[in-house]
């Protein structure tokens, strides 16, 4: 593992690494912010999965998520969306391939071989960091669009190693939008009945956890009706009685300018969770 | 002028204009924060400049500065650093041409026709604003590295215009390190008696000014020792009794990530004097 950058931020460290991937068979970087803290003490970790195109820097340079982390004292770990590199699968549209790892196991040609973001995050990276740096083992998890899908599929498949769940944006129910669509048939072939288990609205109909989560969303996102449709979350959770807190947000786009506005209200609801 | 941004940001605006600029003879990009006001509210300016190669989208983008302008009711202005364009002189290093304006009105050939950052500043865009946007027509000024000696030598040369100063990084001393004598060279010619009205370090030497002026510098930024020299700015305001207040912040670098960890207090430190 290779420090690639390290910048002192809001009292603690923002730094960058690099490592070789087993699960996806190719270096990944993910960047991660250390608060300062006492020597021996271990701290809780909040996972920030990103959207399309985006890597391990947006998250980083655009929140402006340090300040509220170092406050809490959690450390949060920012991975890159896909594999990467020559010898990785790639295609020309920015939802498909490099950029775009929808957070599933891939099955279907020629993905398969790189395309393991779910056991990248959920095991390798997860250990990596509880190898190599201060934590106590105690995790949560967020995302923003395409890593709102992420942090909802994978806080809630793992009821026993996230304590809580949010998310910006998300994608809910990609089985029945556009972007989903597209990658799962890519990704996971055409039998729908395998995409449930990567689809946040069909989990909750089926979940025993009951993590609570907390969903941010703009009225101005111009993906909102095509794409994300929160609507189809709040109707599974209000069936299933899940415990959902849903913001619609007057205004506010698809952008990190809405991810910045909110993210003290994010941190600080995982916060509550992880002590 | 048009508008080609426009993103809710904490209960504001981040907006981003392009206007055909007069002293620049260029089209020139800059953006605007403007907080959530009532109707008939006039509020003040804090102006910042960047520093070599970035253009307006650095500050808004990696500053966190939009929270505490909408906590002081302060609107920020973030020009580009240099005019722009197919049109415009350029250079092929870094620092010097496009994305290097250096804040001054350059009186040498190919340059003198477009480099005129410091009327620019001063008069052109600060008319602009105030013709355009719900202003009070009192500002202050702060900025980043060549940006922050352009906030420097700006804010001193006009203390009627300008209530306070602060700089994160700056260059005080410009015609006495590599980066300022290549620029001034270049921008204002060989005649070093002609660079002192760009130079903060002189300016203060003969400044009927007594605005407060507020630093900050890490102790691990690389270019502190050969191209910033805060302690020459630190004696030259001792020995004028000048109000500085220089504050060398321990690990930090050159970095956003630096000016992140301190914009609250900086625009805390002008929203007094604005008031």
């Amino acid at each position: 593992m290779q420090r690639l950058e390290r910048h002192a931020s809001f009292g603690g460290w923002q730094e960058v690494y690099q490592h070789q991937s087993e699960a996806l068979q190719c270096a990944m970087n993910f960047s991660i912010y250390i608060p300062a803290h006492s020597e021996h003490e271990k701290l809780p970790v909040i996972y920030w999965l990103s959207g399309l195109t985006c890597n391990e820097q947006n998250f980083i340079t655009k929140a402006g998520a340090q300040k509220y982390a170092a406050e809490h004292q959690v450390i949060i770990v920012a991975p890159d969306t896909s594999p990467r590199g020559e010898a990785v699968p790639d295609d020309q549209a920015y939802d498909l391939g490099q950029g775009a790892g929808f957070y599933v196991n891939a099955t279907q040609a020629p993905w398969s071989a790189n395309f393991k973001m779910y056991d990248y995050i959920v095991d390798e990276l997860r250990n990596l960091i509880d190898t190599h740096f201060p934590t106590n083992k105690i995790q949560s998890i967020m995302g923003h669009s395409a890593g709102g899908h992420g942090a909802l599929v994978i806080g809630l498949r793992n009821p026993d190693l996230y304590q809580s769940i949010s998310a910006f944006s998300p994608i809910v129910a990609p089985s029945q939008v556009p972007w989903g669509r597209k990658a799962f048939t890519a990704y996971l072939g055409a039998d729908e009945a395998l995409w449930q288990e990567y689809d946040a609205v069909a989990l909750i109909q089926s979940s025993r956890a009951k993590q609570p989560i907390l969903v941010d969303q703009g009225t101005e996102d111009s993906f909102l009706k095509e794409q994300l449709k929160p609507e189809l979350l709040s109707e599974a959770c209000h069936n299933m009685q899940y415990p959902l807190k849903l913001n619609m947000r007057e205004g506010y786009d698809h952008s990190y300018y809405f991810i910045a506005s909110f993210i003290q209200e994010h941190i600080a609801f995982h916060a509550v969770q992880l002590r």
